[in-house]
């Protein structure tokens, strides 16, 4: 694996889950020495920061965590005048980063304006273009794949049969927030080959190229039928870009419609605005698996970490 | 030693500070490997940040200092519906901590507001309540149990009688600040035996459950005779809850009320303002200890980390 | 070498940028064990940040990255009364600091009102006079060492006649900027015996003292005539101190005046205002030296340790 930039990076997505738990159960011994990783966050973290510097230490890597947020206006335009607030281009910053870094991992949000623009994922696109070092996507404008490779992980460890159904359900959320992990939780189970219905109000639907193979169902009671994994998560309008189109607490995880499952396991990427999202008593249960989705980012990290090692040859 | 939350949680205070001493002039061998330690700062620091930091690395931990400011608003109401401010909610904040960290130090200063809220210690209490991980109280609400240690490590170190006289006197200062450093001193110094007098003006009495045992002196002159160590911090009014009560400039230390004491050891946990609490000729004076205390910091804190490491079998 | 903090700590310029080229190629072995190196920022870095911990953890330094900024308000002034907005005193924050760490290294940018304040170094100076460890200069008011030093093994790794000629041009920006880059770069290729020749706006002159045996050439045609390095900085003006007196776009370094150059190179400490500072064909060609600039960061660095732990004896 040469970057890790969303789903199409990976070889056999399966093959890759199995090596994560082996990885689990098995650490790796330290592969290097020397050898230095930039988290550069253009917005705010927590379990990618800490999961992140955890998968370095455990690989024996330094680990430089960089809050970029204000204080680093990256200039991403050709040919641009720069007599304004921008001050630095991106064709610097990314060369100068890889001075010092050997891997250069990046979390950089969408604006939720322009569509088009953040599809094209200006900010990871612009280190990768001006960059020898390999570049990891701690999530981007439009993806999240160290979440979706951490929820397959999690999956694999509790399946009760061979290809589950498992839901992806939006949620009401009083921000609009970003589609990265609905859409790398899409691609990621899709890839597993699992049996995926996504359900959402009307005016919600995802980019359908990402989405292309799974059920979309409007009526979240009949999308949990049966389901073993239901994955909750809020998006803003792909369609009427970044917008709130509703606050339907008909889609709020609650017991009624768990009561239709097969005894499903329940799943967020966290954090979690509880009651709004889901009910206390869901994510309060036994079926909850949420921390042990924050435990398996550490190690889809690291395992993403060893396989651009490997590449590297290292 | 399971948790370092307060004093209580000491078992022999008398050993605990021979201990650090010991490991001063003779550290520790690096005990652990891949551990993690989450330094979790709700409050900005400099002296509890750097003592930590060096502590873990001299024991071969790894620390991660978070500086989780305004960036991590934690909701900690029970059914809480979580459709305002706060982003994650403790439940899901401790345990996700503890997949990361095996260890986690937490700072978090009161409001000043409500009284039975702030010394309900809700961040510490919240934090223990939904972790596996052992917690280190870093400066909560109502304590400060590392420089309680730190102070009775340097009062160990300069003592000149086997049962010194220690005077906690309040000070002058400009703003409304905790009562969690005079709270410890209080406590640790009671526990370690000492003749214990506390000065201030009336109205600033402290919780006479942690002053028990202590004389209180409203005279400062009275308070200082004979003492062998003079230790000055501003608090807010405990009675009349977070208030400035007085700027009682008879208060601040100087060489007139030095001059009936033992010859006694100034002590301060810093940042002091100078001249407001304590004359310059006093603290820049042979008889300041208080860059000492600081330097004990690192100390109380490795003794700390070993003895909860030692509970934890590593 | 005892501190680092403007060429006048080093014994032999020529003699130290060499280590740095040996060191580059073959670096040496991790000298320290269980030292501390605090790297205090109280503006905001990128390159330097990155750099020192790069040379801290290739000699097994362990660097702290404080960003002190607008949470740790200094007072430096002698017998004041702190009752106002800082809430330190140097005298204490010296001290402390070397507590925790056996080397300091500081960040404090001029505020560029008070010229004999800001070339006083109140800073750098302060922390010297209040601390024991070796101090590191990583940009002061109006020195940036490291970068002087940087950029002399730049141009000893690519000069093509023993004595280069070698100009630093003064270029338009929207912002006041501290001279320090320019004063470091005049004195330290001063230093190396180059042929110096500097071009600006008149009022543009820096301090005489620091450019004492360079050409002052207010044509920057002229100035660029035979030219083997060309390097672009602003600065505001040290006579009318502080202030922006000219934007004058003749300055952007072009095409146009790189052709009566002899093939110069390109320089620049970056991060660099493109199109306002020097037009894009120039930072992209084969040319520009502005990466290998901001590497060599790392072994000006990883020397200025390496001499200071040899004094230590370590």
């Amino acid at each position: 694996m040469r970057h890790f930039t969303s789903i199409n990076d990976v070889g056999d997505v399966h093959d890759l889950v199995k090596r994560a738990i082996t990885n689990k159960s098995d650490p790796p011994q330290q592969l290097a020495q020397q050898l230095f990783v930039a988290l550069i966050f253009f917005n705010p973290s927590l379990r990618t920061r800490l999961s992140s510097e955890k998968a370095c230490h455990l690989l024996g890597l330094t680990p430089y965590v960089l809050n970029a947020g204000q204080s680093w206006p990256i200039e991403f335009g050709e040919g641009a005048v720069m007599d304004g607030d921008k001050s630095e281009h991106i064709k610097e910053a990314g060369k100068v980063i890889s001075q010092y870094a050997d891997l250069i991992a990046i979390r950089a949000f969408p604006l939720l304006k322009d569509r088009d623009e953040d599809y094209d994922e200006p900010v990871i696109k612009g280190f990768m273009a001006n960059t020898s070092s390999p570049v990891i996507n701690l999530e981007s404008a439009t993806r999240h794949p160290l979440q979706g490779f951490a929820d397959m992980i999690t999956i694999e460890e509790n399946k009760r049969r061979e290809k589950p159904k498992v839901v992806l359900t939006w949620a009401p959320h009083p921000k609009a927030l970003p589609q990265s992990v609905a859409n790398s939780f899409a691609a990621w189970s899709l890839a597993m080959e699992y049996d995926v219905v996504i359900t959402h109000p009307e005016g919600y639907e995802l980019d359908p190229a990402l989405t292309y193979g799974a059920t979309i169902e409007y009526d979240p009671v009949k999308a949990y039928e049966n389901a073993d994994f239901v994955y909750a998560k809020n998006w803003s309008s792909y369609r009427s870009y970044g917008q709130i189109l509703s606050q339907d607490s008909g889609f709020r995880v609650n017991r009624e419609k768990f009561s239709v499952t097969n005894n499903a396991y329940f799943m967020h990427c966290l954090p979690v605005r509880r009651n709004v999202v889901v009910d206390d008593e869901i994510i309060d249960s036994q079926q909850s698996l949420v921390i042990q989705q924050a435990n398996n980012r550490t190690f889809a990290m690291l395992t993403v970490l060893e396989q651009i090692l490997r590449h590297m040859n290292i």
